[in-house]
């Protein structure tokens, strides 16, 4: 483990000073910003998002924000999912590819209005991307990065705590919907959303020098629930099969690579960035799939978050993407991005460093 | 100081493993990549850098790869200097703007052929950009990223040890200047630039199997010099004047209130990306502008990098964008991006977490 501080290219959080003062022990940087990946302890912390509730800093998970005429018409532009039906107050995971159909984000859309609109992005820059559309298409929209900072709460118990806070109008949401709302002069949009399957709630902050604020006062309510410090888990996020953009994909992966092809609607108007392409990736089928890959040893292992090559028999069919020890499988698991003819089933042999490590080809999610 | 390792988001430098032999002790992200920012003792490397010579990893130092036969015709389109005259083998600092003229990067150019180019670029995604840019307007270019990996030698005696390598030729490259080459079997283009006024080369490594090969190679031909590892310095570029991209930059930044004035050409085509906006940014003068700060306290701070608020009695001018002890002039110093009204010599505060720092604005560079 190596230092790592903030740095004008690698700004704090509003929940910055609130997760130092909670214990956090590292950081990862997303989306020039540093988010807690670890408050010391590994296993503690995932039966704790597993059997009662954590409370997470994802502010990293910026807001490119659409105003304007034509923020419809742009949102629609930038993804293949079809938005004709979405109305204010609906949220839709919306994968965004470039013009040869691959993948350059998956963020969720959040829908304020027919004016405004947020994709809440994952670890790569949409402000330049949907900037340089709508300038070369003459839009009328702007495109910004508002004040707007996610707090997470999740597990099982997520929806106790944040209906003691909220009112109990929260246990009536939709998965992706969300009301703006304020709490204590805290202005904030909450969501029923989050990086997890454990159930929960995000709270899109809109205030950033509230972030200590609200942090202790999600603290303080979730109390009787025993809530804790958190982060997006490793090893749950594997089992339960949650991709992770640019950890599994690299520059070549489309939509229908990495099981998001029921995300991707053909018809869409002939204007969508990448639908020429995705029609006709479709049309021949991908050429890799993603699936899991369940190593035979029974000890937990170093693999990290890093890509390692998986071979069939002598052959190289693909990567392994991710690596993690899961608790409940008490077995060692990953992603595997691979030739599509691979199958689940087959035996492959996963190269770390030159240690060769058996396994077998699973379906995804692996719980 | 908290830790982060390298993950598949943060993919490790060809030079990774050279670097931990060498004893780094923290990272920064860059381009998604982690790049070395300390070896765990500032003020040698610092001095080792001002009278000696040191080699760095800035593989970070991502190449943005334009091939085809729109490539020079892309070039000149994403930047407002005037490239007609740029020949093969000539590097040049090119100042990326968005439609509004809006600094998004600020690359070196490397024209490898009429059909090939690279940007060295800055902290921000300019793939995304300028596959965009190229797709809206119908272009015959391939934008991409290569196997290209930067080894910076840096300080007085680097051509000395870069002679000794790859011959005396090198003592004749010019600013800028490169030369595609191999030693060893190992391919790269060398250029006489780096990020430091220390004078220096850079190593662009062309196979990144070839990391540790390149370090150690560099390594044992710098013992005669004393050669040490090291890292960009930030003392050293802010006593210099050097600019960081998305450090001392911010969302509405155009290049005449950093300095970069001199970099854009308003005679360009109208269909450069942001000229018209230069040119109407030019001709009302700037709103801000950046000088240097200099405090008056006399002992070393824990300024940091980051943004505080500068104040001009009781007004609000701007804001101190980074802040270090400057080991030549003993004093903490830092760049001031303020109101163009402000000038040189004007007392100031820099406010750092409510305490109040007074000072002086000053011309840069300091040194």
């Amino acid at each position: 483990m190596f230092g790592i501080t903030p740095s004008a290219r690698l700004r704090s959080s509003p929940y910055y000073d609130a997760t130092v003062a909670a214990g956090v022990t590292a950081f990862t940087s997303y989306n020039h910003m540093l988010m807690p990946t670890s408050f010391g302890d590994p296993e503690g912390e995932y039966w704790r998002l597993l059997n009662g509730v954590a409370q997470w800093d994802v502010a990293v998970e910026r807001q490119v924000e659409l105003t304007g005429p034509d923020a419809g018409r742009l949102a629609q532009i930038l993804t293949a999912r079809d938005l004709s039906r979405c109305v204010p107050g609906q949220g839709k995971y919306v994968p965004l590819c470039n013009h040869d159909g691959i993948l350059i984000n998956d963020p969720i859309l959040l829908k304020l209005a027919d004016d405004h609109y947020w994709l809440s992005i994952a670890d790569s820059n949409i402000w330049f991307w949907a900037q340089a559309i709508a300038a070369e298409r003459g839009l009328k929209v702007t495109v910004a990065e508002p004040d707007v900072s996610p707090l997470a709460v999740q597990g099982p118990k997520a929806e106790d705590v944040v209906a003691s806070i909220f009112g109990d109008w929260v246990r009536a949401l939709k998965y992706f919907w969300f009301k703006e709302t304020s709490i204590e002069g805290i202005p904030l949009v909450l969501a029923r959303s989050g990086w997890s399957k454990q159930g929960g709630f995000e709270l899109y902050l809109r205030d950033g020098s509230k972030g200590t604020a609200l942090w202790d006062l999600v603290r303080e309510a979730g109390r009787p629930w025993d809530i804790g410090p958190g982060n997006p888990n490793f090893c749950e996020r594997v089992e339960t099969g949650l991709l992770s953009y640019g950890g599994d994909t690299d520059a070549h992966t489309n939509p229908y690579e990495v099981r998001l092809g029921k995300y991707i609607d053909l018809h869409v108007p002939d204007d969508v960035i990448g639908i020429a392409a995705l029609r006709r990736i479709h049309a021949q089928g991908p050429r890799r799939h993603q699936l899991g890959v369940l190593l035979d040893d029974t000890e937990p292992m170093a693999l990290g978050n890093l890509w390692h090559d998986i071979y069939q028999a002598d052959r190289r069919v693909g990567s392994m993407t991710n690596g993690v020890w899961s608790w409940r499988l008490q077995r060692n698991i990953g992603f595997a991005l691979v030739d599509a003819q691979c199958a689940v089933g087959a035996r492959v042999t996963v190269l770390q460093r030159g240690l060769a490590r058996p396994g077998t080809l699973a379906a995804l999610p692996f719980i």
